[in-house]
């Protein structure tokens, strides 16, 4: 599949056998931002998994016509599920933690607010746009499925709700890294796991110690002191690249 | 050493045996910004790899005088020598590679052009600000020596000065990743290596090329498209673990 072609996420409901019906802001792009034409091509994907090249047939005020040539199971998807814990940071870091993630692979956001957040709870226009920054990410990067954006919860219901293995950064870790965690088990062989990173102030020794006691294991990446999205991300890239998600497989 | 003591860069010529005189942003930082006082300790660092504990002893208008109480080599050195050549970005994207890559332990700075940026050449002041970017990303991570930025070169000048060994980042690349290399020589080894990475619409065939003939190994990062920064700043990531830098050692 031509990997220059525009992507698009569009629900199931508009593909009907073959036919498809793109409206709303994918048709807004395809016929306004990139004023693509009848016999243009696009990759469509409705959240499956499956990628369907598609090729466009007619072209009205607000909706457009495709036909679907052919369909392929996307290979942007990591085989691991990797779910990010994320203490809300200052907007532009907490956007940018989102669209990295996206591109290395993370399947699902799960926002807290800890001790040490400084910032606000979300407005409801504030999360569409974080949605749409997810969307946009697993448009560019090849993803295949939509990652999820859950809902904000605080720092006890993410201890008490997440699912095991999990890992939490915590610079004061001096006894265990996350090489050597990523390599020995139930880390090795997870095909699912979480990573819980803290705000800009970091977590609190007691939010590290309520972390402990829910199973989660506390890791540290080093001497150098990184930011609270540069953690993250770095995190992130090695977990990926250990679990063979960095072209090895 | 305390971790949350303020860090600066100032130029060995402010020392004097254990008196030290402290003039400019430094100074405003310390009188104006953080409003420390007489008995306040900072930590001073003169890009030699120590780390000077200093004690404030009196402050004028534009010099702080202060009196070094202790001195050890600082932590936050990688013992890998990595070199970024980076193709000029947009402006908040270079910016953020900069600032990334000083956190997660980058050596030296290397921008160039290639066919495909779409940027202008730097101003002067445009550099000052990046050379401002990696001082402070260094205070802040814990960095004990200053990474360098160098000038901007073409990337055939790039190719021809480059030390080996030396990666390219290549989306292209489906048949040696970063991974395997990594865990291969010369690359295993190497206590220095750089690392190449192209501008927003990536290498051009090529330029691929030229940097194979120049021995540059090329590598791919795996299915998903990363964008410029995002790979970088994977690929720093990756190296360092397999480096040991991310606490193993």
């Amino acid at each position: 599949m031509n990997i220059t072609m525009h992507r698009f996420f569009i629900s199931k409901e508009s593909f009907a056998g073959d036919n498809v019906s793109i409206t709303g802001q994918p048709a807004y792009q395809i016929t306004r931002v990139l004023r693509l034409k009848r016999g243009d091509r696009v990759t469509l994907l409705d959240d499956t998994g499956r990628e369907y090249e598609t090729a466009i047939e007619s072209i009205t005020h607000d909706t457009v016509q495709g036909k679907v040539i052919a369909n392929e199971p996307g290979i942007g998807e990591p085989k691991i599920s990797l779910t990010l814990y994320q203490a809300l940071l200052k907007t532009d870091k907490f956007e940018f933690v989102l669209q990295k993630g996206v591109e290395l692979g993370i399947t699902g956001f799960i926002p807290f607010m800890s001790e040490r957040c400084v910032v606000r709870k979300p407005s409801e226009s504030r999360i569409e746009r974080w949605h749409n920054i997810i969307r946009e990410a697993a448009e560019q990067s090849r993803r295949a499925r939509l990652p999820v954006l859950y809902r904000l919860v605080s720092f006890t219901e993410a201890c008490e709700q997440m699912n095991k293995p999990s890992l939490i950064l915590w610079e004061g870790e001096k006894s265990r890294n996350l090489a050597v965690t990523m390599k020995s088990e139930p880390f090795h062989k997870a095909s699912a796991l979480s990573v819980f990173v803290g705000p800009e102030g970091g977590f609190t020794p007691a939010e590290i110690e309520l972390a402990r006691r829910h199973g989660i294991v506390s890791v540290g990446l080093g001497n150098r002191i990184l930011r609270a999205e540069t953690a993250g991300l770095a995190a992130i890239s090695v977990i990926m690249y250990e679990k063979g998600e960095m072209g090895q497989k």
